[in-house]
């Protein structure tokens, strides 16, 4: 399907996802970064290399044109300090909402996390289920943690991703800034759930979510949505009906390919 | 009823909410204050004087020994600028949890706000109750915004209280430090809801709001919860149920008295 020729500003663009969208989405969309530095991996687009925690007139000039703005930048680690957290996390998502509202930008698809909920986790069924603990469960039952539970956080990190959430309702409701939060699972380097008995559960294939990304960016109306970002395994204790119904969303991988 | 001597720390002693709850309580904890400076509302309790943006240490002396803390230390201004929101909602939440976590206290009284959810103001019919509207509306009817809806704070200060609940939940489930959230109306010098259309609605009473904190203080066991923080307007939409079910709340006033 042919799109409008849409200018996307991806920040964190030389981190795992960031690097992969663009590459995946080249085709699809005109691809500008902002990021730190410029990492191995980073792909071959025009790239604002500035530290985007230090205030908003810094990263203004990535801003100009955009038509939406995919926010991966963070400090990505689900332990990570409070010291870094606070500029990278908290002020740093500031700054990009604060950016596209004085830009005119429309759209903001933003990287929240499964940590955001992360403390559902310590509840059955889904606490044997990280554990592959299956014994007497039916995957087909377990209830789906989806868009409407209360945030249940499992550290600073899932805290600032929480925060991120009411700063694009906010920005939403208040500005009419649309923005998707994915709650994204497991994405690693290796694409794959195999090192982990967790991952059957939280893995999230690399061309999932470069569909779901594009499907957030394409949508003729998104509003404010929070979806999770996951592929379609047979453990996964997480909602995708709502981004189903809402964008078209239909992950094509699952985990147990990989057993 | 006699309580054990109960020893409780307020941040933000100083001022309306603090220094008005310290009077009220003064015959049923042992109170002392935190607090940047004692203005000359303050009430006569031990206070540190100290800026507790700055950091953990420096507040720490204030927790030792203490049995829960109320917290109200904030720009309290639903329009505070984010360079004030920052030190002194965001980074000052997170160093009172951290400081009662380090200190072994084991609950909070969290000063939220109905600012979490402020967006439901733009919505019939809170939309036209807050404006005096009530033409066709019956009261008893109007349905309550309570502790399960999603938050929808109306700026950054609002955003901050749902990040200060985000951190509550997080510390209750990871540290079990117990929280109350309190999604505190309209609390003024004045004690009345007499200037303001919108008041009839919001307006929380001196003692309403006392009671509730000690009803948060007093309770055998609290988990993680949050309440409104109203009094018993007959044009109330926040609701009281969850409170008077969970700890006994029940407030004695009623806007409409001001009529």
């Amino acid at each position: 399907m042919p799109l409008p020729a849409q200018k996307v500003l991806v920040t964190g663009s030389s981190g795992l996802i960031g690097s992969m969208l663009i590459r995946s989405l080249a085709d699809r969309y005109g691809f500008s970064g902002l990021d730190l530095a410029r990492k191995a991996i980073a792909p071959d687009v025009p790239t604002l290399t500035v530290d985007a925690s230090k205030g908003v007139n810094a990263i203004l000039p990535a801003f100009k044109g955009v038509d939406a703005v995919v926010h991966l930048a963070a400090d990505v680690r689900q332990d990570a300090p409070w010291d870094s957290v606070l500029p990278n996390n908290l002020v740093l998502t500031h700054n990009v909402w604060e950016a596209c509202r004085i830009s005119g930008v429309s759209r903001i698809v933003f990287a929240s996390s499964n940590h955001a909920v992360g403390m559902f986790e310590n509840d059955d069924p889904y606490r044997r289920i990280v554990k592959g603990e299956y014994g007497g469960l039916d995957a087909a039952k377990v209830k789906k943690v989806d868009h409407t539970v209360p945030v249940r956080p499992d550290g600073d990190y899932g805290i600032s991703k929480a925060y991120g959430e009411a700063v694009g309702r906010y920005y939403f409701e208040q500005h009419g800034i649309e923005a998707a939060c994915l709650r994204i699972g497991t994405v690693n380097p290796h694409n794959s759930p195999a090192r982990s008995v967790r991952h059957f559960a939280t893995w999230c294939s690399h061309r999932d979510l470069a569909q779901l990304v594009d499907k957030c960016l394409s949508a003729p109306k998104l509003g404010f949505e929070i979806f999770y970002g996951v592929s379609d395994n047979k453990w996964r204790f997480w909602d995708i009906k709502h981004a189903a119904q809402s964008i078209g969303f239909k992950p094509v991988d699952n985990a147990e390919s990989y057993r």
